[in-house]
């Protein structure tokens, strides 16, 4: 039990070679013995008595209640993480922001109420430190189960009904969506629409919020309609405004994608863009310099989003209290404006 | 001790009722009590002795024995897993081969020394049941990593130097390479030069190994040149023998990739495909049917190689010896040749 100066602490290594194991299976054995045989136990176990080997206690610390791991939660399945390049702008941010913290970054896609349930259980059980929760459609259910394990966990986007039990960093939607109206506005048009996103999701009510609070009187609900983000939805969605109401000059959708699909149908339609109809997206992805005419979008800051994430999540995990940060958007002018 | 008959054995749900607290702080107080204050955890064991709950012995196994999850450990960096397709869609058949048998799969990207080391650490913790390898490079010293932690592992391709200790699936890599050579003999390609993968990738190694068989004595080092499986550097590569062997006449890519490259250069050094050089990639990714001519190349069964990853993965766990299954590539003709 005491140490003899001048001599070295023996070392895992000399645990392993004096037992005939490899490093991992000390290592194991010292974790709790998952995947070690009874004999290389035993082995490990007599090594460890005869160098007099002692678990560096804050390296055990460490083994027992840290992972050094996070999750980047996408409750997503796995096509949209290819398909919706915001979720990719944000995991390649989180991933740089969290090499310099010396942790590891493990995804996990959940899509379905199993995949959900599933993800949920692996994270109550410890394996990881804390959640980068990324989703479009924050379920209120995920949501609970989250809160109610009390793992670390920071949000992209409000967590609606959450939002004082949980941190998150969120643009600011409504103030981004007042600037797009207000833009639009300014071009002189009178008949601007919008192309919602789905209303259990943040983007899908603040975007929508915003458009109505700064439209005020002028405010026509016949020009509202309800999109799921895919492209396919916007192109319904606009091929339905156009139907229905001939007249509109202006559609503000609430993500790029959508707005793709509008121009989709309006060049169908055969209406001209910006001259008959101006389109306003929302986010500045990859598909927004990509669309024909190139589209007039206002920009997420998702570097600077998925950045914050991990500052707040690491000091979150560190024992300070959780914070929310808005964090502004930027109109980007390009040509269907 | 003793049970009584016709009266419902205590549940977890029954403790968190009797503790004033979720399922989850009861779960969390069984297993170690992580992210637990004191004043749960002392109430959590108070109602634990006042219902007479008792841990189900299964259930107990499975929660310390068992993640019920798998990695997919991409040995590349973040920016890979966008631009390769290859990625991609192994990732994907693996969760949906996975979704069948209850598991969680978590995606760890590792490209650096430093992140490799990280990946194997949480892993060796036991944070995983097992391991889906993936990578064009398998650094001999993570598979040493793996194979010594004791972890349950398939690796995607052959894992070389380790094939004996470790399980794999593969595509019959030589096979494929010799029917594409064979393929362009037939079309009377006398000049045909490869661009060979890196030399510590198993498609590196074996493709270059059928390119020089089936060609035998009509091989001309000459003619050989390497890439590092990106666009630029088929591209690199072509330029190059176009300088250096100006007779060439068929090239074969080691991946489509590069085959792409390859095409842009000979675009660019005005030579006509396949008119003048026949050139065939290996893959049949989703960048074969969009290059211009559309290419012609060897189709990797990546479902198939993803699904059964999965099934030997699972047979490992479950404590079967593990396999190697090599699969067969086809011949898929486009304008290339």
């Amino acid at each position: 039990m005491t140490s003899t100066p001048g001599r070295q602490r023996p070392t895992i290594n000399d645990v392993a070679e004096q037992a005939g194991v490899s490093r991992g299976t000390v290592s194991r054995v010292l974790n709790g013995g998952r995947w070690v045989s009874p004999d290389a136990k035993a082995a490990v176990d007599a090594a460890i008595k005869k160098t007099g080997y002692r678990v560096n206690p804050h390296a055990r610390s460490l083994a027992t209640n840290r992972t050094g791991s996070v999750a980047f939660l996408l409750t997503e399945d796995h096509q949209q993480l290819f398909e919706d390049p915001n979720f990719s702008a944000l995991l390649k941010g989180a991933a740089a922001a969290l090499a310099d913290s010396d942790m590891s970054l493990v995804l996990i896609m959940a899509g379905s109420a199993a995949e959900q349930k599933r993800a949920v259980a692996y994270i109550e059980a410890g394996h990881v430190d804390g959640v980068l929760l990324v989703s479009a459609h924050s379920g209120q259910r995920l949501l609970a189960d989250i809160v109610g394990s009390g793992v670390p966990a920071i949000a992209c986007g409000i967590p609606l009904g959450y939002q004082k039990r949980m941190g998150y960093v969120a643009a600011d939607d409504e103030e981004g969506a007042r600037e797009m109206v207000a833009h639009l506005r300014s071009l002189g048009r009178r008949r601007i629409a919008t192309i919602a996103g789905p209303l259990d999701t943040p983007g899908g009510v603040t975007r929508l919020e915003g458009y109505r609070a700064e439209l005020g009187e002028d405010l026509d609900e016949a020009l509202v309609r309800h999109g799921d983000y895919g492209r396919a939805s916007g192109e319904a969605a606009m091929r339905d405004l156009l139907a229905a109401e001939p007249d509109v000059d202006a559609v503000f959708a609430a993500n790029d994608r959508m707005a793709a699909g509008a121009l989709d149908a309006l060049a169908d339609a055969g209406r001209r863009v910006p001259e008959d109809v101006a389109v306003g997206g929302f986010d500045d992805s990859s598909i927004a310099e990509s669309t024909s005419p190139a589209l007039t979008t206002m920009r997420q800051p998702f570097d600077r989003i998925s950045s914050e994430m991990v500052r707040l999540l690491l000091q979150l995990i560190d024992g300070q209290k959780p914070a929310a940060i808005t964090l502004p958007t930027e109109l980007v002018r390009r040509a269907t404006t």
